[in-house]
């Protein structure tokens, strides 16, 4: 039994025979595969394409989800072992995950970092507790990474370029009012370097620089198949030359917890938005981006329309690859 | 591909072939005409009836469908294009709705009125906004119109009645604490019209008039098909020799938004209940309403509990012509 | 057609042929019984086990399950006849029940006590509307008793214990930080006489006896069939000789709605919890809870995951035992 919890476990190797499979179900999507099996989804944070996908995917494979919400339809929970509970939290973790798989084949689980203490958030502990206590595989929906992004991210970047070695990959920050999850940057530049791009991370400042987790995994990955790692705070040179951009706003991990005074940085690079300015320095790049999208103040109208936005197919990419990742998990 | 955003655009011919299927549905309910496709359900608003008859007769036809709502487990959603993303909302429908378009096959959405300023809610921003983008029939499941309703309604009263071509049919306005969406009000107007009755609209008062637009159309169909479209604040005169009374309370569009200075207007007119002495006048008519409905505020417990209550089934006719209507939009 | 309010309706025997069944249905759990049966699950209050169980055993069977939220997703509800509905609720159950019944085969009905005036909470109004205005069956999925609950605890013992007669069962209160209902406390000490068990209850004084009408139900089962029903406040006594152990918290009924003034008093009574010391005055016995559980606070985590613990077979239970119960109401 294997979990899918991070790319990081999972060699380049087994995560293309998985975006194999995926282009073969997306030319046959229904497939009996997992008829008379169950797969719990539980989410402690809202969602629309990977509750749909993975509902939906589950159902073309003739099996059957169930969507949980932990403090809203179901109860608070508490993820630390030992500890005496006398707070919020009515069901432990160990229960929950243990009980789940005696009634499921499968158990996914969203949960966003609570954006108060990265020390805290960078241990991932909610999607880890389920992975501990459940008999049954585990998949990250997104915790602070997003490992199903990946696979949908590469599988479309592969339909439309092929092998992708040695391409350029930037990944650009973009402003949003909020400070988001380092999630999707942290993943796009995993899947990125590990398929043996040359990646590019375009921020603002040092202080946008991802988690070292992250940075070291990406260097890691490059240097091993003889590509590079840059990071860069001029627009100009990250997108020369481009094939590829994706685009993604988080917060700084220096202010983390502390946003007041991260926002008048944060302010200060609203230029940092993609437009088709940006992308005539590229080599006629394809941009994408995960969704939901704040549109005009991520990316302009023109670029996510324009004929190399990939959006909607990396999005539709989400059901195809999660299918096979569920096959790959319940009956490997 | 053809959307179902209201019976204005279908003629009566072709809604009546959707009622002469539901009859069929009705009668044999397990039908895997839609085997393999998959329903979206975005509710922006409550539901009971909507929510369980949409899932029921998609999984009866051999579909799955998918319960979304956006805010709650969803993300917040734009609907204005070219608008700058930088407020609340996460995600804009043109994603939302091309995304949900590459996982299913037929998108259905409620989204009631937000209740501040008529001239925008009577725009209809929101179902048109998903109809504009998806690339997938859409249904309206209430909107500022509720056609599956009328659907209902219309079924319902063929079964008592046969043709209704001629029949009186009136459709009373009733208090209510709250000012409600004229939505039922609406679409009882114009099925009612559309098949031929001689339609009476009782009301308070003029400011209890409904949209121009629904009044046209319904004076349209009622004159082309040499019918009556009266309206009355007699009720005496409105009960007199109808067939059918169909009871609904909705808001005074003269006080769109200010709701205050009608909350008097509407207190005083309490008496407008349906009880059985306003049904003695009648020809031994049938009673209806949409459902929810407040008992002992609209209507009495001896009226709606009467032999010639028609509210549940018309509620269970939603399941039948919905599948039917399914079926035609997926299948055609 | 039978409801499933309460086992005190049902005989033993019949319960235990629902055992039996459920016992066949976890050696084989896909069997479609229930093909093209549709099942509507309404939770008034939060779940996890109860609504993935009763969904995920729907569909084993070949069923399909609709979850609705009164309140949340659905329109709020009023429960009581010839009410005028002027106030919150925009549904009556009369409606609700009967359309959902046209709709659906089985209702299901989770509604919490509102703990303000126990004179109220026990006549149990919202679980005996839905089965008054209902024509389809009924089952009770937790209001002021737990009767799937009570199943699954009873199988769970006879998979380990055989026929448990003449065994004794302590029902033990236990802390916790709030009041909680009484349902699986009144549960556990039903079945367990019904089942011809010696039933000790200890709890921490007068106060925190159940109500008289499980309390004198449970004198009944056990004199009838020759056994005994103790009540202790001595934690010694009543641990001496177990051989099983059940625990829950609930809230006083005197105090009932007052609950400050019993805040001091359970206070006072955090050593009921459940620990190795106490298991060890016992006949080696099983301990079990109905989760959710508090650990640390109502059992120690070295019982709560030591051999003898049945948590989690308990839990799993529920799902054979609700197929088994809802294959007997839908096809008895």
């Amino acid at each position: 039994m294997q979990h899918f919890l991070t790319t990081a476990d999972w060699s380049r190797s087994r995560l293309q025979s998985i975006l194999d499979d995926a282009r073969d179900l997306k030319a046959e999507p229904y497939q009996a595969r997992l008829r008379n099996k169950t797969i719990a989804l539980i989410f402690f944070n809202p969602s629309l394409r990977t509750r749909s996908s993975f509902d939906i995917g589950a159902h073309q494979l003739g099996a059957h989800a169930v969507v949980l919400e932990p403090g809203k339809g179901s109860w608070p929970m508490e993820f630390e072992l030992g500890s005496v509970m006398d707070q919020n939290a009515e069901e432990h973790v160990r229960e929950a995950a243990r009980v789940l798989s005696r009634y499921c084949d499968l158990i996914a689980v969203r949960a966003f970092p609570k954006f108060q203490d990265w020390s805290v958030d960078r241990q991932d502990k909610i999607i880890h507790a389920f992975a501990e206590h459940a008999t049954v595989p585990v998949i990250n929906m997104e915790t602070i990474t997003h490992p199903c992004q990946e696979l949908a991210l590469m599988l479309t970047l592969q339909e439309r370029l092929g092998m992708v070695d040695g391409m350029k990959f930037v990944l650009t920050w973009t402003y949003h009012p909020k400070p988001l999850n380092t999630a999707v940057a942290n993943s796009a530049l995993m899947i990125a370097a590990k398929f043996g791009m040359d990646v590019t991370l375009l921020c603002p400042n040092e202080d946008y620089r991802l988690d070292e987790r992250y940075m070291g995994l990406a260097q890691e990955y490059t240097s091993s198949q003889g590509r590079s790692l840059t990071v860069t705070h001029n627009i100009e040179e990250a997108y020369s030359g481009a094939h590829v951009v994706y685009a993604k706003s988080w917060g700084a991990l220096p202010y983390f917890g502390r946003w007041d005074e991260e926002k008048p940085v944060r302010d200060a690079h609203k230029h940092f938005i993609v437009d088709a300015e940006k992308m005539a320095l590229t080599d006629n790049a394809f941009f994408s981006h995960c969704l939901p999208c704040r549109r005009n103040v991520k990316v302009t109208d023109e670029v996510i329309d324009g004929p190399n936005s990939l959006v909607i197919e990396e999005a539709e990419n989400r059901l195809h690859v999660q299918k096979a990742l569920m096959s790959e998990l319940i009956t490997p």
